[in-house]
């Protein structure tokens, strides 16, 4: 699958100047693309029982429920204060500058599920911990992380070494 | 598919005093329910051409790319301003008070593509509309719009009556 890396794109001084971002809007778009990617994270837990996939607005609900569909589960969403309806639980977290908060509604997840966690990117790590901290809150065993992209070299495995790992193109 | 209304969750007063919102999360995190949803929509395009899909930040996320994925096309994602890296056209478009804007990568439509539309919600239709707008101005052809839900009080078709569109659960 290494054609998949000529699918993403970069795009220099974005969000701010310094920052290569990887643009995966390519690979979106592109059919082959978008389905080999899925199947490449359906592969992952093909021998793992997942009851749900949970993913983080925005891009993650993009990748997070077609795998929830490719692998026959339903999706959860976790969201920025404020955009779910019902009851939720909140989790704090640092960022660089400050802090950001997510919300998961609290019948998200059912105690003792399985669940497997999709995001685009792994760069440091933070949002997807605490996305983690989040559903384990509600009960949820992590059966693992899938991201489409990692960057490596801001070491976001550190704040992750409890949970099982996938990523598809690494930098 | 009457049972997948049972999925819908009313909630009263979100996001403001007097709006019953219909909560789409139980529907989304019941594996069938999601399975026969993505399978409904895409049923609906079964004997159209379909290119590529478009959804909208963020909901619209959520189903347009699994949309995608199960009619075996690309995924185009629109975005609010200052989130997609590369070039980009704009749409601002009236809300109830003030306007808001939508972006789209220029190169995510290719002219002459032929385009369906997926979002969670037809309301006023006013953001889809902006929607095809952009899609039309880089010279696609919106062949039709699939929403989950259509709150019909609201006659979001009127908006759109030059467009084909699907729902599949009326309100």
């Amino acid at each position: 699958m290494e054609y998949l890396k000529k699918l993403i794109r970069d795009v220099p001084d974005f969000p701010k100047v310094g920052v290569l971002f990887k643009d995966i809007t390519p690979l979106l778009q592109d059919a082959k693309g978008l389905k080999d990617s899925i199947a490449c994270i359906a592969s992952y837990v093909e021998n793992k029982k997942i009851d749900i996939v949970v993913g983080a607005e925005a891009r993650g609900f993009i990748l997070a429920t077609t795998v929830a569909f490719s692998i026959g589960t339903g999706f959860v969403p976790i969201r920025k204060p404020g955009k779910l309806p019902y009851e939720k639980a909140s989790m704090t977290y640092n960022l660089e500058y400050g802090t950001d908060t997510l919300e998961i509604h609290k019948d998200g997840i059912k105690k003792g599920q399985q669940v497997l966690m999709v995001d685009d990117l792994l760069a440091t790590g933070g949002t997807m911990n605490a996305c983690c901290k989040l559903v384990e809150s509600l009960g949820g065993n992590i059966v693992g992380c899938a991201f489409l992209i990692e960057l490596g070299f801001l070491n976001g495995r550190d704040i992750l070494s409890k949970y099982d790992l996938f990523s598809l193109i690494k930098y």
